[in-house]
């Protein structure tokens, strides 16, 4: 049997993962911190909100103009014009204070309110100057025209935001709007990485022959960062079961979500699956997805914690992330409203061979053309990190097609 | 004349803003700082990295197996294999060490170092052992397979990385790569913001008839720390001249960029430019903007740096900041690198009419359907925030346009 129908496709491991993390854990999201309203960008509720009084809470006015009684207005034209008189203008910011009484009118602005015995409002440009206190209504108003009625926007006790809400300007104004300035939100899951290979080195190092940097320590920590979680190094372990396994589970105990880039050489990526099953049950459930860049990805639960082993190469790790760690950190922070994810409409410049039931991320370039987008494979070797930075994002190549044509429109993932 | 023709379609307002802020000031960007590389997540260049030195730096295997000379292996096959004697196994991390002499080779895991007398790598599924110490080759090699060679990623002294490159976490990890572990980036734009109306208060005050809170300087907030600039709050000022002049000159003496959302009646309106026309030239460049919603919207350039004036209506204000307040940081970052907007291509789902002549943006909800998504229209009158809260993006019907049609695909600018 060949070896891919034996593998997962990404989307069920996925599933795999996060139905045992639900099993082993219960309610999956982290804890939750009160926060002010300023720093609520990107964070994500964890109770809904209900407006505590209706919005507007007065009727206002939705131009400037003259408040009236609607019927006095009534077969008011350029020709017969309805004469009112006015006595007075409604003062912005405090209520209204002024009685109109049939054939009366007050001056209003945008945005002031609406006095009790008036019910529509005239735009200026639709009256004329008699004689001063003293107006011509060249056009008819209907109840309510002009108005924005108390509640319009939302009415008392309704459920505004819900409960796993990511925070958009939007929400962040509309809570504003209510006077809700402090709120529940989810923590920022704590994500350690941590990172094994006897070639690997920290960033700073001199490299030595046979030595290469730690690369996917900062690209997964900023991709943590994009999704919504904080970081967490614990550095570069030997590739050693035992120091693998002290760091790790030291890591569980502090970290929501552990992940491991493995060292390149199959030796090491074997280590990482066999210290995952010294930490907790029900340990590895996936060990290789059928997906290229990084088919030796590794998921787990850990006593109610995920871990996951990514392939060593900077370019299948940091795929693999996109894929696994982002998608677990939203599991996390309890995000209930998916939104669609950004994605653009471009046509291949090539053609793109790919094997049936495995699923392939290609990286491309995106040209401006006359007619939309197109969209260029960058190629490289899955080891060359340059090759993503020259790349604006991901094509899929589903597993159930063996590629993909030149000039047919894909979506393309943005980094 | 129609008033939409003496008025400046968005794409030019902004135009002639960049460029009288450009001959106001020079080189427009703000000032730059040193950062580390874990901290770089969507901060912006200042200058264009050069590699160090190549990478790779030494020759790497791409695979587990056997490093050779690829001229032993030519013409091997199952039925004529080639016999090489296995001399050692290459350390991870460190210089080969091992001499290849012909028919010799040496194991080797991916990503260890290619000794110099080897110039291939067998797979170890290609092979099959024979005795210890000797292996059968059974598929011939070319020179080069299986190996990263030295600078195949980036060589010595190709600029990797231009100035004005908004960092993602591929570029750094391609710093991190080269050991590059701080950098210099562009300040966040300090980003003042103003409010004024007398009927705005502050959102954690308890209103009274008449009262509106301060909605926007929530959502500017947010919207300027989304695009990399820093808010700073000068809070909500009186309907006066005197008093706005004072705060405005204070927020201009310390920020890069002042915004002012203006109450919402006509005399506040006039106030902002009265006001900005005072703070230095050449002052107000535009006055009212051919789009819907948003049309009293100011751009000014006072001695260098840019005011903008917004509509007091918290949906206006959002969109507008979107068409103006963002780009301008983008600016003042000095952002060259120009990425695709993400947008999603969806189905109308109801005819939409629009004057000629003017831009206009509608608020929809996406809803995900078998054909791909449709696109709902939101509506509310625009002094709703909550509207934008139902949403999940913006689409433009452009100047040229009377309108949308249903069922046609249109491309939704997400929030």
């Amino acid at each position: 049997m060949p070896e891919f129908l034996q593998l997962l496709p990404p989307q069920n491991a996925l599933d795999r993962l996060l139905v045992a993390l639900k099993q082993s854990r219960g309610d999956s999201r982290t804890l939750d911190e009160e926060i002010d309203l300023s720093r609520a960008l990107g964070r994500v509720t964890v109770e809904a909100t209900h407006a505590p009084h209706p919005l507007p809470s007065f009727p206002r006015s939705t131009v400037d103009g003259y408040a009236v009684r609607a019927a006095d207005t009534y077969g008011a034209s350029d020709a017969l014009p309805a004469y009112l008189t006015v006595i007075g203008e409604i003062p912005m910011g405090r209520a209204a204070g002024i009685d109109i009484k049939p054939y009366e009118c007050a001056l209003i602005h945008t945005g002031g309110m609406l006095p009790e015995s008036a019910d529509a409002v005239v735009m200026v440009e639709h009256t004329q100057g008699v004689r001063p206190g003293e107006i011509e209504v060249l056009r008819a108003a209907a109840v309510a025209e002009n108005v924005l009625e108390i509640g319009e926007d939302v009415s008392a006790g309704q459920e505004v935001i819900s409960a796993g809400t990511l925070l958009r300007p939007a929400e962040i104004g509309g809570l504003a709007g209510l006077g809700i300035v402090r709120l529940r939100v989810a923590k920022r899951p704590r994500v350690a990485i941590i990172s094994s290979g006897d070639e690997v080195v920290p960033p700073e190092t001199d490299i030595q022959p046979g030595q290469v940097r730690d690369v996917n320590a900062f690209t997964l920590s900023a991709l943590v960062q994009d999704a919504g979680g904080e970081p967490v190094y614990y550095g570069i372990v030997a590739d050693e079961a035992d120091v693998m396994e002290a760091t790790a589970r030291e890591a569980l105990e502090s970290c929501d979500l552990v992940v491991i880039t493995a060292g390149s050489s199959a030796s090491t990526r074997d280590l990482t699956a066999t210290v995952i099953n010294r930490l907790g049950t029900p340990g590895v459930l996936v060990h290789g997805v059928n997906v290229r860049p990084g088919k030796p990805t590794i998921l787990a639960v850990c006593d109610g914690k995920v871990m996951i082993g990514l392939p060593g190469n900077p370019v299948s790790a940091l795929v693999i992330a996109g894929l696994f760690v982002a998608p677990v950190i939203r599991n996390l922070l309890g995000i209930r409203t998916e939104r669609p994810k950004p994605a653009l409409s471009a046509k291949l410049t090539l053609n793109l061979a790919s094997s049936a039931g495995r699923e392939d991320w290609i990286a491309v370039r995106l040209i401006k053309s006359e007619h939309g987008y197109l969209a260029e494979p960058v190629f490289g070797k899955s080891n060359l990190i340059f090759t993503l930075s020259r790349a604006d994002g991901l094509v899929r190549i589903p597993p159930d097609a063996t590629g993909l044509s030149v000039g047919q429109l894909v979506d393309v993932s943005l980094f």
